[in-house]
């Protein structure tokens, strides 16, 4: 979840310009963002439209925010 | 960027928490993090230590916190 490409995002440009002091060059630019790891029961079939209800409503400022997400097995973010 | 299992995460709690007071079962646990879009110049040779460096130098808590990253395209991410 980040911000929309044309809000303003100081903590991003604060983290870039620290990075740049610390002599990486080839580091561009750099967006802050907010993860979730949200572990789900499988069985649901309601997963996907839940999931979306819950960014929209509660986990995302649909004004400023932008968010992705993708099913992934556990294992795999551990 | 998450905390480690072991650390607390009451931030992710308290998320669980009103995504199971707006009636979504169905979901099981939240655990929250930072995420970082870090644009670099593709030409570099020495990406993958340098973005080492950084996470582990500035962006995470070694204490407490796991980081995990990967290359992708900037379009996969628009």
């Amino acid at each position: 979840m980040t911000y929309k490409k044309s809000i303003l995002d100081p903590q991003g440009e604060a983290i870039t310009n620290a990075i740049h002091g610390m002599g990486f060059q080839d580091v561009n630019e750099v967006r802050m963002g907010k993860y979730f790891e949200i572990s789900v029961d499988e069985s649901s079939n309601t997963l996907k439209e839940d999931i979306e209800k819950i960014c929209d409503n509660l986990l995302a400022n649909p004004n400023m925010e932008t968010y992705r997400y993708e099913f992934v097995d556990s294992e795999a973010v551990q």
